[in-house]
């Protein structure tokens, strides 16, 4: 019998109806002739409620005691689905990540998992059960209890995945697969069938937030096929996420997608002597700070001077402007220039690799709509333009026209997309 | 360095604010130079939440998963209580039951506690941090996770005081110690000083519910030494719990009680052969239902039989008369009479074990209140009688003032008496 590892997020199990939901759909998958691995994250808002508590008592609740506290949400979600799982006649079990053995780093609040001991797991299944695992969370070497952070239940799932050798991995969500594109933008945006693990980390990077990279990586890296379908449709297979090497190549460009969440710096004026970009992205990486784009330009407004542009998260802000104010001096840099009103666009396809001129076609497309693009970075798999915010959309649409991406229907979205959770 | 267990109940932990206190009291008894190790019971209402969501998905939750999910209450409170210790600048770590390998039977929902494993508890108190533990919880030797059942967190702090071979286990509630009487019903109780172990199980089976009697026994069996104490007034000592042996026996009455819990039933014209009254407890007992007093009397309305008296908890009542029905014709009984306007008074004391005439003393009193005595039973520091519910108030207020039991102020109740709580 062949292993699938199912994962539901806080949505899919936000209430008991929809955990009695979410034992139908397990069901399905055993009726397929299937052992089957469950993980779940807690219930709805139960992390942010936890959160809250916590925050009533410190405004930096020390971290240890924030894992203790946080891995009590799947604790309730698991016991309930295994609950909901025997009512129904399916024979299952719920385990705490401590029972399993998901061994992580001794680091709190975003710990990596090391190793994970599956002797109990597949005793369970041997015994015929279904087992119902607490995503989100581990256990270090001293019996400590961790929390894995963002992304963390859906690196749980392909983790456990991995380590029982199981065929694939399903992520339920409440979209129907990747699309080509936010259909919530591009209405006739179609479902992808297969999607490479290096497309899907360039598109969730760029913000098509289905799957965190955290958990992609993790299946990239041990081969683990993914597939991200919606609960609520389950004769759609959604999308399957491979190995480049396992896939036909169709289309040169996967994708395309905008992401509103970044601002641009321009540190203005910087002496053209060596060192200076290499102080200030030291310093801002030493202060935790994400540089996304960088372009250094020969302005020359001012004989031998350069401008230094990047790219940051809007969050990141004041941390950002903090640590330039304390190297102002020293890099002798005569303003920082703030730039919120950007987008990044990007296209994204593995089948770019042996194929030149994808780039050139992009910058084409925006030109003929008069979109000025303000930096450009590249990877194998893909080409980003940083455009005018106000120009996100009508770019959005030309480029999913100019790959040929769009389906003859229009998608329906069950709900809005997935914001993106805590665990 | 001398170790104290505390225990606090779920009322005392029920908001975050409330755990900030907790946090105060803990500090004040390390300042008093002794090492802590804290017992918490899930906050409030959330045991009866999760609960709850139980029975959404089940009428009948399987009790193994019921036990995963009731175990995440604790886990709450134990990291927002360490969290709290912290902010206020006292060294201090949470533990699960599986943490700490408090070891019980392989039985879910009333597990007994088997084993406390004490190492990495002392690690901790050697390095000068207060342990918040869970209470209510378990982990069986292959870590599955149990509950204790009723009293399940009073009996987690003693079975800790004693595995710890602690000075003392303080039991904080929100009454300021165990009373001569209700307060509520006899203004002038006064509070006790000191109570033997056996006085205080006599006094809770007869609804004085400050203590679990599972923790009474298993403080007696070890002994160790009990307080219960009031989290408001720190100042006041509480009651103290101890071996008989250890007390200065003053008054040969220690308290005055009524349980009103309780409905009498007699089985009438039962033929006086041998094995009757057997038949029935038997069967009672093969359905779980407990019996408290029981009289056999020669009614003799009817030549060669009896009428068995019996008194049991009145939510047990369908049981019994279902029980009983099946017997019916066997014990060829005429009938069964139900009587739930029933009160049990009773008075306890250690000092009467040496002095005769005490029980004489009692029937006494109600007989000049002209109360109708309707069954007596009597144990070495016990002595209880049945009457009408309607007497139970008057007999109450009359014994306690028989036995010199008032002090010269009314007592100050804080709130009402705790209810009995699940865990």
């Amino acid at each position: 019998m062949s292993i699938i590892v199912q994962k539901f997020g806080g949505t899919s199990v936000a209430d008991t109806e929809k955990i009695k939901h979410v034992a139908d759909v397990v069901m399905h998958e055993r009726n397929l002739g299937n052992d089957v691995v469950v993980v779940v994250s807690a219930m709805g808002h139960t992390t942010d409620h936890l959160v809250k508590l916590a925050k009533e008592i410190s405004d930096t609740p020390p971290s240890r005691e924030l894992d203790m506290l946080l891995s009590t949400g799947e604790g309730i979600s698991i016991a309930l689905l295994a609950m909901a799982l025997q009512t129904a006649g399916c024979n299952a079990v719920s385990m705490n990540a401590m029972q399993v053995g998901i061994i992580t780093e001794n680091i709190h609040n975003k710990a990596r998992i090391v190793d994970i001991k599956t002797d109990k797991l597949k005793k369970h299944l041997k015994e015929g059960k279904v087992v119902v695992v607490a995503g989100f969370q581990g256990v270090t070497e001293d019996g400590e209890i961790t929390t894995l952070g963002r992304g963390g239940s859906d690196t749980s799932a392909v983790a456990l995945a991995a380590a029982l050798e199981a065929e694939r991995c399903d992520i339920y969500t409440d979209v129907e697969g990747v699309y080509t594109t936010d259909p919530r933008i591009v209405p006739n945006a179609s479902r992808l069938e297969e999607v490479s693990y290096e497309e899907m980390l360039e598109l969730a990077r760029v913000g098509a937030n289905v799957l965190h990279p955290r958990a992609v990586e993790t299946a990239k890296q041990f081969k683990v096929p993914l597939r991200v379908r919606s609960s609520f449709k389950l004769e759609n297979k959604g999308t399957l996420i491979v190995g480049v090497d396992d896939m036909e190549l169709h289309k040169p460009v996967t994708g395309v997608a905008a992401d509103l969440t970044q601002l641009r710096i321009v540190v203005c004026d910087v002496p053209d002597t060596p060192g200076h970009a290499a102080k200030i992205f030291t310093k801002l990486s030493e202060a935790n700070i994400s540089v996304d784009m960088i372009i250094q330009s020969y302005a020359r407004k001012i004989e031998n001077t350069n401008d230094i542009a990047f790219t940051i998260d809007k969050g990141d802000l004041d941390k950002t402007l903090k640590t330039l104010d304390e190297l102002k001096s020293e890099i002798k840099a005569s303003r920082f220039q703030v730039d919120d009103n950007i987008a990044k666009v990007s296209i994204v396809g593995a089948g770019m690799i042996d194929r030149p001129g994808i780039a050139a076609s992009m910058f084409e497309t925006l030109a003929k709509l008069g979109i000025n693009i303000k930096m450009i970075s590249t990877s194998e798999i893909k080409v980003s333009c940083l455009v005018d915010e106000n120009d996100a959309k009508r770019a959005l649409v030309a480029l999913h026209e100019t790959y040929g991406l769009g389906c003859d229907e229009v998608a329906e979205v069950k709900g809005t997309l997935p914001e993106e959770e805590l665990n």
